[in-house]
């Protein structure tokens, strides 16, 4: 009998995005001379730099030749871009990540959605809310999350509310849970937490033998000298702590397909005998026997990120998108709106006026401005009266989309 | 507490690629001038053909223009390469495959393994055996496959034998499982099942309503005309099977990384209540939360190979690697060696003489020869006695291979 995995059947069959589609689908179709500026899913708009394309045309061409051809590369990714990352992401920071550490794939989406395939099916997770849907629908899928309560919670999930109330920093868990999934710079908030506010994390998490897993994704727009890059600046933070990282925000990668995860040797999780095993030779495992590598043209991509000039050009790239934040931010707070983030993150978050509800500010940012943003109740419940703006648009779309939400009709 | 999955701890620590590896290590650090000849690893040889070379390049000249950069592209892939899928592989087959039922990805290594996300954990599993391993370890880190005994089998996994004593033909299941995994052309054996084989298990998987995962990674290799490419050619198929299927030997994309997965929309599988289940929606909504589309670059690099100048390029290829086949078969039969495989696919089984052991012969091969291949037990207990060679050389080497093969002492 074709027996299917139960546990799908309990997600809710509309996705946030193909919500927003629709909704600007349809105000398309009634308005179709509509110029909308969508400012919604997080996609980056400017091209690969010049580094990263001349490296990959040289990896093309080597594709074409049989004496530099390379087929089945690595399922951990070759050594000549774990080293990079252990030098230039790492050490260069103080940190020490060692090269067998570091796990190169298609992305940190199919890093945090998989890493689920080596943890305890009964393992207790906790969330921040608003979240990242896919930390939460992964869950679901693995049968984590229980069951979804008419208020937007899933009933096993514990949530972590971030909003203006406590300025955006979640408190310690209630509940006891088992694996913690923290995102800063923060998606969707675009706020981050100070080394000190990180710090406290660690400790807890070492005090109570609970896993984190650390997205950080956003990193390359921090700002501020106080904000940690990496979780392992705190020291301890490589016993309890999984960090993925990105190339698609970093460096335009969306299209592209590359990430990476770090999952440190000193990391342990229990058997049911209460044996220590080791999670670095998990995800090892996992990553050898369900994933073949990240495609060597874009590895060598990647590679070349961390050269003198492809540094130059990545941060000439994350100042683009943040003059944008600041543009937005600007924008927004002379129009009296409440924004937070934008700062060390591409992202918006802003206060819906009034108490108006995200898709109703939806609707009507769409339909008197024509800008498409995200309602922040499909990040989860305490995301409910905020909405995000991306600044990752050309400048001069995010200039005239900050133009028309200054016509916005407040009150 | 930090929970691990304990399925993870029931996998034998070492890998049948690795000790393959350590073992030809081994020698060469005895042995340093050994000049060793590879055919092992089922990885190509030759270099990308012209038409998808000049795709990848154009396609990275495109990521580097603001015009023409693409983003996020769809979970499921890029239509410009699901369309010539649909049209090419299927519709001039007289198959009709819908391209909203093709999904791409960045393997078939990863579409075998993660297709299990979608299924019921308590799934009985059928393999043939020997056996690709991911099928057996995917099920193994899911928790389907029980406790590994003595004999090398699974306590839970049915093994269906395929031995020189049966023709490589595979009897229908004794037991009843839920799932069956069939590779053909095979992997490792180099057999195939002709249509009206095929067609037995299409009608057994639709009379007792079984899964039918189908992997179909080396129809490419096919050169008699009774043996299927899809198992789509057998009316009634899409009621009960997934095809997998992959560029990387088609093509030589193994560096790469692209495939596709054929999931029909008319399977359904049965969620606990009883209600039947789409499990075309089941995968679309598991690549949408846990994969973020296979790289633009080299989705482009596939749709080129289905130009007329790129389907040539890739006969030629098969060709040159078919041309290896019969060299080795035709060798090694002169020798006395008793060989299957080899005329519908890219490997060569051969019988160990004698009643020497896989492992016996695998160092007899690499001392006297100085020839790796691999071997047969490590596919599974039904592979013992036997060893696989790969035609995916250059011809040069193949051919050296043979003279050397031919010097053996089968006293």
């Amino acid at each position: 009998m074709i027996r299917i995995n139960d546990n799908f059947t309990r997600l809710p069959i509309s996705y946030l995005f193909s919500e927003v589609a629709q909704r600007i689908d349809r105000f398309k179709e009634a308005n179709p001379s509509a110029d909308i500026i969508r400012m919604g899913i997080g996609d980056v708009t400017l091209p690969i730099c010049g580094a990263a394309v001349n490296a990959m045309h040289k990896a093309v061409g080597e594709q074409a030749d049989a004496n530099t051809f390379h087929g089945y590369g690595p399922e951990q990714g070759y050594d000549f871009l774990r080293r990079k990352i252990a030098d230039v992401d790492y050490r260069r920071r103080g940190i020490d990540v060692a090269v067998d550490e570091i796990f190169i794939s298609d992305g940190a989406k199919s890093d945090t959605g998989n890493i689920g395939d080596i943890l305890g099916t009964d393992s207790r997770i906790a969330v921040t809310d608003p979240v990242y849907p896919v930390y939460v629908d992964t869950n679901v899928m693995a049968g984590r999350a229980g069951t979804l309560e008419a208020d937007g919670h899933w009933s096993e999930i514990e949530y972590l509310e971030c909003t203006a109330e406590n300025d955006f920093i979640p408190s310690l868990p209630a509940k006891s849970p088992d694996v913690i999934y923290l995102c800063y710079p923060n998606n969707p908030t675009g706020t981050a937490l100070t080394y000190s506010q990180l710090a406290k994390w660690v400790e807890y998490a070492r005090a109570n033998n609970v896993l984190i897993l650390f997205d950080s994704a956003y990193e390359a727009y921090i700002r501020q000298p106080d904000i940690p890059h990496s979780i392992y600046e705190i020291p301890g933070a490589k016993d309890v702590a999984i960090e993925f990282r990105s190339f698609s925000k970093t460096a335009g990668f969306t299209g592209l397909r590359c990430g990476y995860t770090v999952v440190p040797r000193s990391l342990e999780g229990l058997s049911a005998d209460g044996t220590k095993i080791k999670l670095n030779a998990l995800w090892r495992r996992r990553q050898c026997t369900k994933f073949n590598g990240a495609s060597y043209v874009v590895q060598r991509g990647a590679e070349a990120l961390y050269s003198e000039e492809g540094q130059l050009q990545v941060k000439e790239m994350i100042d683009y998108y943040m003059r944008n934040a600041t543009l937005l931010r600007d924008g927004l707070h002379d129009i009296g709106l409440e924004t937070f983030g934008g700062i060390n993150a591409p992202y918006i978050w802003l206060k819906t006026p009034g108490s108006m509800s995200s898709w109703d500010f939806f609707d009507k940012l769409l339909e008197e401005c024509l800008v498409a943003g995200t309602p922040g109740s499909g990040f989860g419940p305490a995301g409910e009266g905020y909405f995000r703006l991306t600044a990752f648009g050309h400048f001069d779309q995010t200039k005239e989309a900050v133009k028309r939400i200054k016509r916005l009709k407040l009150n």
